[in-house]
């Protein structure tokens, strides 16, 4: 960890004040006002297509004459569709209830005395991430809908197209009359965000999202709290209960359908019971989609049954996060050792067992330590948008205050409101 | 900060994964098992008064023999009725709720997959705290009745009385067949909480609990998730529009009924409108109950016009939980200048307005951020036992997780549940 310069910290914390002048107003705005600033923030991004695609391929030539990979460079590459797309979330958020003051319990207390505990908004907001420009607008369209000022923190490799897509909406912020200081980007080194993640009372919370190395710095580094997201070394465990052609597919759609993502599966496990009929398919399947496979030793004799190739699996690829067509295929004589297996090597992301065995699915959901558990399912389903909530701000894999999908009720803390008529103890 | 030895880490790291397995026994725990517990743990509690009682005499002795202020030996002191007290808090334990298992929120996709938000213990959760040897037992049973294995790490004052509770509790849940290591206690020096704190991917979350120097500290050393709790410099604010009898009131028994605890008032704020009337009955009734008063310029006039003692307020005492008898008292032109002083000196835990004009009242609860805000009532009533919690293990003043009292629900997480029948994306 190296020590931000006093100007660096002075600049941030200076940062962080006007982000907390611009939250107070925040915190106040009805929801009708705040809708019709998202759907101006909205037609300001569609009605700045062009420029954005332009600053967008600065970036990219910049990425490729870096040798970036395509695949990064896809994730990177803003089209006028895509931008249309963007716009569109910041609609869809207009469109979704209002977290703030929603009451989330409350009482009459014996001596009259009435109690409700009342959404607001977090504060300040700081957000650290990747390449992913999109994230920009999406973070920012949540932390307005939520009343929250958000400080940015984006990859250096999308630095010109996040300029311009904070520059559109600081200026459609001010043409609604709303603070411009309710998005901010920042634009320095790593001292920026070490600065900001240690902004102690100014800061109220920090949410790092992208690869394990950039979370695990800012958890470490942080003073200021923060949520943990997105590391996602998923599980499909194929039980001795499964129904193997629903297996076959769940398996299949979990480590395919999408492999760069957190919740792609990683690794693959069969009860030994079933192994033998199970395996010899899905792993011709999966090496016939593409898909590197390290398997155990009877998950190798499966493959080489079929002629199918395969390296041997050590514990470095059980412990690992792929983000790509790479799979761990082994075999478990039990859902004990299934589960043993999960709680050493798995994130607390994602855990599927594919059963009908209703016994199996209760120990499994009940056992499993996870932000989600599931049946019977793809791993792919945990997402904010598949969950219904319309929104995501990623994905904590913490226990802390939110885990799995965060969306607006995710960037709220709450208040007491206490009303009496004079009570004194 | 200093660093731990490797011996001490190691020690620290073999309690936490003790604790972590005693954590997955009391996960699954059904409630009437828990239950069961926590009365065999009263019962324990209340049979060992004598051996408890004797430990605590020890404590005191040294206290006394190390000079020990009297306010200091009364948190510390066990009596028999106190150790009764204690046991009753466990089997008022039973009768709660339990939160694990409850469903959060849930519903049916489009598609089919059922998806429910259930709560599920933290799993390892470490305590921090002071001399209050009664914080041990409501720990263990805080955390038996929500699933937790606890950590606790009380002050050394309370070192004796502590280890002779610990011990009552580890053999009650050995005699009821549950895991000893669900309580565990640190007596190592300064180095024991922070390997403790430190211990990330062994222990779920740390709660420090006493003066504001150890709550920083562990706030700024720990790399666990934690929980801020209890700094308190609350205000009572009475506005133009207040009843000036109800304002009486409130304002002495936020500050005299019980002042060495968070929750009680540590300044007292008057509109100039009715300062004049307001301020020379209350300063004399402050005054003859002991309470020390520092005034600015115009609360002074109002002092010195009955002849009432007082030191000028600077920013010291405006910023100062007092945790005793003292009182900082001041005078603003309006409700805005309230909001701003208390925006500046506050620490985020209850804020009083004694008011009955509505207006007043809205913008108040609305604009001030804190756990608790409160409408013509007293400050004393932000606590867990009064909001009907049964129980309090703390009162968060921070906005992640948990805000204002936390009982059972904030020593628990959440899991998704997901259940289809082969859903794929």
């Amino acid at each position: 960890m190296s020590i931000p310069s006093a100007q660096v910290i002075d600049r941030i914390q200076q940062t962080a004040r006007r982000a907390r002048v611009a939250a107070k107003r925040l915190a106040l705005l009805p929801r009708a006002e705040k809708d019709r600033a998202l759907l101006a923030l909205a037609d300001a991004v569609a009605a700045a297509t062009d420029d954005v695609v332009a600053a967008n391929a600065v970036d990219l030539a910049r990425g490729r004459s870096h040798g970036m990979p395509e695949s990064l460079q896809d994730r990177l590459r803003l089209t006028p569709e895509r931008v249309a797309a963007i716009a569109q979330a910041l609609r869809d958020l207009a469109s979704l209830p209002d977290p703030v003051g929603e009451v989330v319990r409350g009482s009459t207390l014996a001596n009259g005395l009435q109690i409700r505990q009342v959404r607001v908004p977090m504060g300040v907001v700081g957000m650290v991430y990747e390449a992913r420009p999109n994230v920009t607008v999406d973070a920012a369209g949540l932390g307005l809908k939520s009343g929250n000022a958000m400080i940015l923190r984006g990859g250096s490799a999308a630095a010109s197209s996040n300029a311009a897509l904070v520059g559109v909406l600081r200026d459609a912020l001010a043409a609604q009359g709303l603070p411009v200081d309710s998005v901010q980007l920042l634009d320095g080194g790593h001292d920026d965000v070490t600065a900001l993640i240690t902004a102690r009372g100014l800061v109220d919370l920090v949410i790092p999202r992208g690869g394990a190395e950039l979370i695990q710095a800012v958890v470490l580094e942080a003073t200021v709290p923060v949520i943990e997201t997105g590391i996602g070394n998923c599980h499909v465990y194929v039980d001795a209960g499964a129904d193997l052609a629903m297996a076959h597919d769940i398996a299949m759609n979990s480590k395919t359908h999408r492999p760069s993502v957190c919740n792609a599966a990683e690794s693959l496990i069969v009860h030994q019971d079933v192994a033998q009929e199970f395996l010899p398919k899905i792993l011709v399947d999966l090496a016939a989609a593409g898909v590197r496979l390290y398997a155990d030793e009877a998950a190798g004799r499966a493959a080489a049954s079929t002629g199918t190739a395969y390296l041997p699996v050590t514990d470095t690829q059980w412990g690992k996060e792929f983000h790509g067509l790479e799979m761990s295929v082994g075999v478990v004589s039990s859902l004990a050792a299934a589960i043993e297996h999960i709680d050493r090597f798995g994130t607390g992301h994602t855990e599927v067992i594919v059963t009908n065995d209703r016994v199996a699915a209760r120990r499994f959901t009940a056992e499993v330590d996870a932000a989600a558990v599931m049946v019977n399912a793809s791993s792919r389903f945990t997402d904010g948008g598949e969950f219904g909530f319309g929104a995501e701000i990623g994905i904590s894999t913490q226990k802390l205050h939110a885990r799995g999908p965060m969306a607006l009720p995710e960037l709220t803390s709450t208040k007491w409101v206490v009303e009496g008529d004079g009570q004194v103890r």
